[in-house]
């Protein structure tokens, strides 16, 4: 796909996936609710296959290609969420998937796209490493790149998830959602466009993890230089095919700080009783920082994910 | 309510609680399915207001109250979910909700019943002072005592749990359910005796815990001496309401480890990506404990709730 995904795409990815994806529940807090001034719709996809939202992209992207393209596997480098997403995709389809990981990755990560049959390939924990050891892997094995988010297939699975929160929540005020490399915010700022013109699209980044923020500020793509954040979704900087979705279509960045991602994760769990990972309660950080000026609004909420190492919870400081 | 609740009194506590609590989800996991080798249907009471099941029973009994029986409040002893559950009912019904709780309570608990605006009296952490206090602050307010689960009417509300579940899932082959006080067993062993008579349920008790087990293997009611496990909602003892019930109606009780409750516990948060207490993983426990020798079998389980404080996660030994 070489083109930006029109609406006759993204209707007909949605479709295409639909088989092999949850449509995830939407989620209401009274307590939540009293407490921002705000009515919040929660999208769970925490609750998704593979434990985010990434499984749609990556079986989007898979279910696109023919069968000549697909036959030496698929390849990408990822530590997180995209590996174990495109691992499993290739499952469905038949397929092998290589996936370049960090020696430093977490086990338990490693260990997930092992179960579902993905071949690790480790390297040193730096982009280089990472992006040498998949061309690498690819010019020996025939394997056809997925990038976790610079892919306008990605980009068209990622818009799925509006498209169901737009028929389950009716029409939204404001969507808040997480940016990392852009994929989710980039799919559901088209999916927006096409669906839900009306409403507005905030995007939510940590604060030491600021690329996107700066980059739409700026007007000119600043990938990031060092990052530190628990927002380990959240590290990858914008791509040349996301960025200018972003440009165009999203009305705002905002960037939160680590200790409000942390409370708004806890204040998640303890009250709706589900398990996000720190990369989905930065939107609800945002609010809880003061950064969305809004009352008596509808915002819908996009829990990214709900992949952590439950050995690892920061608050207990261990992380 | 005098007399054992009929299939009639169930389906009319049910009705009338029914404006005031969730129909929770039932949530199902394929890799629990694999991981136990059975189809497995996980009531979500966790999801319920307040947290837990309780909820259900305490409207129920409040609704039931006449008008002169509601007029001086109603009044408990319960460091738990019953607390909050009555202290909610209560507020409801425009009336208070006198509470004894032990002095040792956590403060998220206390802080909880509050909030709903229940009125708490605070005594010392023995089964004697709470019954003292509790009689002392009847006879200082006139307030209608509501005991968290020896009581027909909190039995009949709780029995809606299982008749939501019989709809949602179909006729199960099993259904475990974890006992305490027995108010949630009997409940439900009465709702599947009228509803789903070829299902058999199963009880399922901590090891550190275990007076519903040796008083159902031995055929008399024997309090619990002393107490020591982690699923802090179960420490209570049978009443002589609800053991009859269990019984007659129980087809079995296994008890399990602390060991295996926090292994079911961590489990159920990693894969379901939902937060329950330790009390509402005893009967996935006893399946990873090898206690329900099942399989290709269709099981109910009921989640009983999700009130755990987050700073006292068992796995990081700071219980």
């Amino acid at each position: 796909m070489t083109d930006r995904p029109d609406k006759d795409t993204i209707v007909s990815s949605a479709g295409r996936i639909a088989p092999f994806i949850h449509r995830t529940p939407v989620m209401t807090s009274e307590i939540l609710n009293q407490h921002s001034g705000n009515k919040l719709f929660f999208k769970c996809e925490n609750f998704q296959k593979a434990g985010a939202f990434k499984s749609r992209g990556a079986i989007n992207a898979i279910l696109s290609l023919g069968k000549e393209q697909k036959i030496h596997g698929v390849a990408t480098h990822s530590s997180g969420n995209h590996a174990q997403a495109l691992a499993r995709a290739a499952a469905i389809a038949g397929t092998k998937a290589y996936i370049v990981m960090p020696s430093t990755a977490p086990k338990v990560k490693v260990e997930a796209v092992k179960a579902y049959g993905g071949l690790v390939t480790f390297c040193e924990p730096t982009l280089s490493a990472r992006e040498e050891t998949l061309e690498s892997v690819i010019a020996q094995t025939g394997a056809h790149e997925i990038h976790p988010y610079n892919d306008y297939r990605i980009m068209a699975g990622q818009a799925s998830c509006f498209m169901e929160m737009n028929e389950q929540c009716g029409p939204l005020d404001v969507v808040l959602c997480p940016v990392g490399g852009g994929g989710l915010l980039s799919g559901t700022a088209l999916a927006m466009h096409y669906f839900s013109p009306s409403s507005k699209l905030i995007a939510c980044e940590p604060e030491g993890a600021d690329d996107a923020f700066r980059s739409f500020r700026s007007g000119t793509l600043i990938p990031s230089g060092e990052t530190n954040t628990i927002a380990d979704g959240l590290l990858t900087s914008l791509g040349n095919l996301t960025f200018p979705v972003i440009q165009e279509l999203v009305s705002d960045i905002v960037t939160v700080s680590d200790h409000f991602i942390i409370e708004a994760m806890k204040l998640i769990w303890s009250r709706m009783k589900i398990v996000v990972e720190p990369s989905a309660a930065v939107p609800l950080a945002a609010i809880l920082q003061g950064k969305i000026a809004l009352s008596g609004a509808k915002i819908g909420i996009i829990l990214s994910g709900g992949n952590i190492d439950l050995d690892k919870i920061p608050w207990y400081g261990t992380y």
